[in-house]
């Protein structure tokens, strides 16, 4: 089912590439070129974090729902428009996912 | 195969949620509190950022793939602090993408 | 000199504070509130750091100026919201240059 | 005053540029290159942000200077691997508040 949403939602960001500027968000975005696309990602960023700082204190929770939703979008345009697929991320994630406890730490080799 | 890999994740999650600080990396993220898991996304999108521009200007991907893992992974790591599973997020996802063109933009109704 | 600037602008913020939300750029973000304040300083961070990224390839650093100029004045906005005048920041730096070598990194006890 | 402070911070991060990496933190971040300056530029930002949420409840700013003053000085350190000094960041706020009002946001050309 997340499988369908992620690769459903590449297919069509792949069709956006193609299309003319003004036929859609994204594809306006893309014709903007990769810095605005990165401006977006780093406003919802922001956007999400604050969200989840009011969804701590209020409970309800739309908000942040609604802006994660922005930051993984906006994430999928970036990889989009750099000729990757969601899928090597989760391919990713999965790698990572077949260690555990503290190991997962130094598998991510974080400074 | 992603709704095994995202709602996978949601469960170790969820299971580390329960478990002492010194168990894992997770563990000791959810002990230090949401401002250091807020910390830890914001980190993952300014290094996501700088992997994007390295990659248009040198053609490797691992980079951005990595870090977009890791951003997402926090992101799962601070809706999971906040209770919020992923499916919450594909779902509105799914909402959107019943949606085409610029009417996508106006339902995303953005400043 | 640069007390002048910083001191300057820190009291047209103040003044903007009191006037109607159409009066002036400023005003009106005061009157959106905190969240949008905080919003645009992420934004403008994240528009320093791609200008910053672009001066090191093209040589030319006058995006940059701009972005950063643009990164202080909606941190100042943001700390005048919150009451707090610009020299607070300057005098706890101040504090900090008494320091120096790795005491200074010592002194900031981060993490 | 305020001159002294960002000039003679400029003129100390100048000194670091030309030293070994172990000599202090700020000539190690230098020897670590302009991506680790960035991510620390973008990790403050995010820092200054959650300080600033939690001082409009709590009412203290203490945490709030605290993260401003890193933020700013970070960003002197970027300005200065890209060797740009805090004046001309200054110079542009000057250029800029010669203008009032909402023709102050127009001279922003911003988005």
């Amino acid at each position: 089912m997340t499988t369908d949403t992620l690769g459903r939602i590449a297919q069509v960001l792949a069709e956006r590439k193609q299309a003319s500027a003004d036929s859609s968000y994204v594809a306006s975005l893309y014709h903007k070129g990769l810095n605005k696309i990165l401006e977006k990602v780093g406003e919802e960023a922001t956007e999400t974090i604050l969200a989840a700082k009011d969804a701590q204190i209020s409970g309800n929770t739309d908000e942040l729902i609604y802006e994660t939703a922005d930051l993984w979008f906006h994430s999928m345009i970036m990889l989009s428009a750099l000729d990757v697929g969601p899928q090597a991320v989760l391919d990713e994630l999965e790698r990572r996912f077949g260690v555990s406890g503290h190991a997962e730490k130094a598998s991510r080799n974080q400074d």
